[in-house]
């Protein structure tokens, strides 16, 4: 049977080789067809610019089909990988691999004859319009502004005659506008706000006190390297303070979605995870604010490069600006989200009892259905335009979307459907990985087809040492620091971890790629590409062998981690007290005020108001609200106001489940755990260990597993 | 209580107003902003180039948060009005309504100075080549071609200077290549494949032959319009009779989207659902490939207009070229991923049994769960590369996706797991529901914003007249012609229904908008949207009125209509033998050979290929179907291989099940009844209407109801 077995293994390994073959083929064949000359340039007809235009949509056609099919390809051995559990090895990696590959055949494989026509026109202009119109022998034709081009960059770029290469490269701010977005929204979105929460001050010194060091001490690094270089003669363009530490910014947003995959898959403790993942997630905001602040400073005056105080405390005051604005406005319309789908959630339900209990008849021709439609377009729009109005308002979209996307899980997520939330949930994991995948490709890709790479060993090599040195200097001291106030500690084999997973990704790159124009932000680009590939290569693969070798426990379930701090007593409770005393402030005024307002969960506002406020509060909550408090407890909502209302205003009722009875394994009972351990969170934080359950206060919905939340459901109802 | 629940819906229904307000204020804000006038004109540094660039890309932000805003609207007042039970106004209808308000606001509220620096160069260039650097005092610009200009629409153009306009100006391209392939493969994919095939004929009489009568119907009726024109002298440009063609072949494309939507709610007739889905949806690519081929029209000669015999043929050759290499094409890559899912899903299998039952505590380190998102990212991969791959090649990628999502649904499905299967669908739902609203709000807003229209009242009497005269030359003398044939005569008042059903939309828009370079092509464009303003809400909003005018039965359950077929008893199943022969005959193909290799339902090869192709058989079927057929019948897809093995190669073993128990009513029942009804057809298409259930060989998956596949599976398992 074990040798049929491997036999058959074998067979099938064989065969999806095969189709991978296939694949490949696919690619070859597309991109020989891509590069099919262009036959027609006869006359100056409509229909000449016509085919010209169904010409150049065609090669658009294939060059997208070349990223299209390298995610295909990506996806297919990533699957093979998860099959033969081969770790060393990420998803994003593998995609890097793969857009190297392709990008070595692009750029020595295929030469495809350049556009003959760049016409330099030497006319007397004295600016440079967006729009052109060229009177070409009597018809006009409209040219869009691209850029600015380099004189020297014009002459000598060697393979400015490679059109497939030109056509291969993204305008950059596709990155920042379409791709980052939806990676960034699941990141907010999927924070695990238990454990985050629990280490919110340590997470909040490493990414913003972190970075700002790590800033610093890369870019005052690489000032050193740049000032050698110069002496040496090896410096063949400026290269300016501002430059350095605008490196030692984008350099400092780590993305260490390798590692944190294979955290996530060995189950490490928790509370790595929760520092890793919320200070990876932070600090991209930081990095990004901070280098358009680093960009903004404008010395005034004939020197642009000089220090000079009002400057520096302008760059400083667009950093607050821009952070907080984008903080407030992310913030703003997650609220407005959950207002919205509150409201409209509120006309739901009586809705569909009235159709359910009074009129079934009318329930047969009514899909209920499309409403998780609605809300899951209404959620995607919402997050959408929270990124677009940042944009349109000056603040930072990326920014924005983060803290929707945190503010969304939070309280528009009460207020839909289970069946949207887990909607919601899938297309945004989807969009993730889609984008993802992407960017690690092109930047495979871009290694070998950008046009003007400037590689210089000095400048690489410190810059090697100043990622090093600079995320140790962000690690290190900041730990001791926390240290002195922490209980918890942070263990120096988990220090080393963080040390070591200082990876950069996705934000890194498309912080990068968004300025080419000097020499100085070429140089930069071409080594931030080294250390991207170098970080998620080396250090992404060898993350199963540190964990070993730094002893650190895998296989940690967070039941286990919470039965233990159970069992650890009265001093672990006060650990809790002390570590998140902000946090408990801020936890309460949201349950008693916020989630009353903005969702349904909690108790209603004229529970926890004081009675002066009494009309004030009973116009702000819902009819849904005082509806359920005097209806029998036959819906699932019912139940989790009564219950919050319970613990809450009338003190310590004590529920008292069965804990290990809770722990059924399998896939039905996931979700079941999941419940169990979200209530362990809010009865820890508030009451310490009693033994009392709070179903209504879910401070965590159960956004990271995989159960559809009606299992749950049902699984409480049954209860 | 009655008035208690009235006083809190209305109080429901001003809070949900007060917010439609707020988020309409919103737009208008956006839109201020949008208007605020460009500051920085000053000097000629790369600063001015910088601020120009980042004031641009907050500019395009604020346009396209305007459709984002628009979007959020549609979706907050449909989903009021599907609480509130409105059926005259589909979403759609709703979304140009919000377009053409937004519009007005945009041409007559908001007045942008234009651009100032559009500069009019005079070189003498003999050519517009796509890429121009331009030599502006020493530095050198990059332009890109954008297209030709009219010159006298440069001067004529009243709104010129209007910038914002310009701005929320779409390429044209983007309907295509962005927004049409998820709604056509949506469409391919959701095709209620039963009713489809059992109506095949009927359908593709009426997208193939129909489509062309009323190409050419239409055609010759504008001509003659075209001619009176002239002679009252009314035309001011060129009218020939390829473009009068052309009109009738993008205004035949019908695209019933608002009245399935109601057929769908009211559970009409699921013939005439068949009916006219299928119609719309084939004959949408034959409307996109026809209209492509009268462009294709080039007679040799001067006159570029004459009627030529030898260019009539070649243009009926690239119909047919393109037609059947994009049909190829899209099955292709269909099969292919089907393949691909085969034989990763095959690897799936013994992978998950070893975990579960071998090593257990190997389950818990995995998350298996990761699958699903693989198997819908390459779902979607596949689906996108078709279309890709389409247009690289030069055939029409819209109906290459069409085939491939049929091919899909029919094949790939069936390898894939379902939480898969729910995932796909829910995505392809949301963004057709996405790109169908985004199409219908654009064209809203483009009836005000688009800079050239040209209104001409004889036109459009005549255009409305032959949209008329088309319709019925298509379905009244088919039907006759259909009905001979027919033993289930399609009724005079579902003709006049489909008559009344032929509703224009986004295809027709998007073949309109594509190009709007010449007289003729703007008057069509102006003209065709009219026609869809008139049709989606005339008769959009009249289908009810229609229906219960025809006497059209609503509230028809497809099992209703199935126990009807059976108490017909003879004659009916003679009508199945006839009318589906042909499908009768792929359908044997398809289940024992087709459906084997490629999928895991189906009898294996060994079983139905002649005994001389053993060894081919043994390399072609899967392991797993061998290992299947020795093991326990644990496992679902088990259950299906050899029940279907039982049914069709030892004959007619009779199970029977009871018919009145399968329906039971309510959430929990209707997967369930959905599965008797699949199971229902494949009876009656193969066996007549013997009592036997053949559980293995469902040709028609659940896609069209609301219930997850596992509620299915479940029911089938106690069974």
């Amino acid at each position: 049977m074990a040798f049929k077995a491997t036999v058959s293994g074998a067979l099938r390994a064989t065969r999806t080789m095969w189709l991978l073959v296939l694949v490949s083929l696919c690619v070859c064949v597309c991109v020989g067809r891509a590069s099919s000359p262009q036959e027609e340039n006869s006359a100056m007809e409509t229909i000449v610019t016509e085919k010209r235009a169904e010409e150049s949509h065609r090669q658009d056609s294939a060059d997208l089909l070349i990223f299209i099919l390298l995610l295909t390809l990506t996806i297919l051995t990533i699957w093979l990988f998860k099959h033969r559990r081969f770790r060393f090895l990420h998803e994003t990696g593998l995609a890097m691999i793969y857009g190297v590959l392709v990008g070595v055949v692009l750029r020595y494989g295929i030469h495809v004859p350049g556009d003959f026509s760049n016409v330099t026109l030497s006319c007397h202009v004295n600016s440079s319009p967006t729009t052109l119109l060229v009177n070409v022998s009597g018809k006009f034709y409209e040219y869009s502004l691209k850029g600015e081009i380099n004189a020297n960059e014009m002459n000598n770029a060697p393979h400015r005659d490679n059109d497939m290469l030109r056509k291969v490269t993204f305008d950059p701010e596709v990155f920042f506008n379409i791709l980052l977005p939806p990676i960034i929204f699941h990141a907010g979105y999927s924070l695990k706000r238990r454990h985050f929460f629990r280490n919110m001050g340590s997470i909040l010194a490493y990414a913003f006190l972190g970075t700002l060091i790590s800033c610093f001490v890369i870019g005052a690094i690489m000032y050193g390297c740049v000032t050698l270089m110069k002496h040496v003669g090896q410096l063949h363009g400026d290269f300016f303070f501002t430059d350095c530490l605008f490196f030692g910014a984008i350099v400092s947003a780590t993305d260490p979605v390798t590692v944190l995959a294979i955290f996530n898959e060995l189950q490490v403790d928790v509370d790595l995870y929760a520092l890793l993942f919320g200070e990876s997630v932070l600090n991209d905001a930081v990095a990004v604010v901070l280098s358009s602040s680093i960009v903004a400073y404008q010395p005034q005056g004939d020197n642009t490069h000089t220090f000079e105080v009002s400057a520096m405390f302008k760059s400083f005051g667009v950093f607050l600006g821009v952070f907080s604005g984008s903080f407030a406005l992310g913030v703003a319309t997650g609220v407005v989200t959950a207002l919205i789908s509150f409201c409209h959630f509120n006309n739901d339900i009586p809705l569909f009892y009235s159709l359910t209990f009074h009129c079934p008849h009318v329930t047969k021709f009514t899909k209920l259905r499309d409403f998780p439609l609605l809300e899951t377009a209404l959620f995607f729009l919402m997050s959408w335009s929270t990124f677009l109005l940042a944009e349109a308002c000056g603040f930072t979209g990326v920014v924005a979307v983060l803290f929707c996307g945190i503010t969304q899980a939070h309280y528009t997520m009460n207020n839909l459907s289970p069946e949207s939330v887990e909607r919601t949930k899938q297309l945004f994991e989807l969009l993730n990985f889609l984008a993802e995948n992407f960017i690690f490709s092109y930047m495979g890709l871009t290694l070998f087809t950008f046009q003007s790479h400037f590689f210089n060993p000095m400048f690489i090599v410190g810059a090697f040492l100043a990622v090093f040195v600079g995320r140790a200097a962000n690690i290190y001291p900041l730990s001791f620091l926390l240290n002195l106030g922490r209980r918890n500690k942070i263990r120096s084999n988990f220090q080393h971890m963080m040390m070591f997973a200082g990876l950069r990704g996705a934000m890194t790159f498309a912080l990068s790629i968004r300025d080419t124009a000097t020499y100085a932000r070429k140089m930069m680009f071409s080594t931030t590409l080294l250390v991207v590939f170098f970080t998620v290569w080396v250090c992404g693969g060898g993350t199963t062998q540190m964990l070993s070798c730094q002893r650190i426990r895998v296989g940690v379930d967070s039941d286990q981690d919470n039965s233990m701090s159970i069992t650890e007593g009265p001093e672990r409770r006060s650990t809790k007290h002390e570590s998140a005393w902000l946090f408990r402030i801020w936890y309460n005024f949201d349950h008693n005020y916020l989630k009353p307002i903005l969702t349904h969960s909690g108790p209603p506002l004229t529970a926890t108001l004081p009675p002066c406020c009494g009309p004030l509060a009973r116009l702000l909550t819902s009819p849904q609200a005082f509806e359920n408090e005097c209806q029998l407890k036959d819906d699932d909502s019912d139940l989790i106001l009564t219950d919050g209302d319970l613990n809450l205003t009338y003190g310590d009722i004590t529920v008292s489940t069965d804990a290990s009875g809770a722990h059924t394994s399998g896939a039905a009972g996931s979700g079941f755990t999941n419940l169990a351990t979200s209530e362990d969170l809010d009865r820890e934080l508030t009451y310490g260990d009693h033994e009392l359950v709070m179903r209504g206060t879910r401070l965590v919905l159960p956004m990271d597993d995989s159960e559809p939340p009606f299992t749950d459901h049902n699984n409480r109802m049954r209860m």
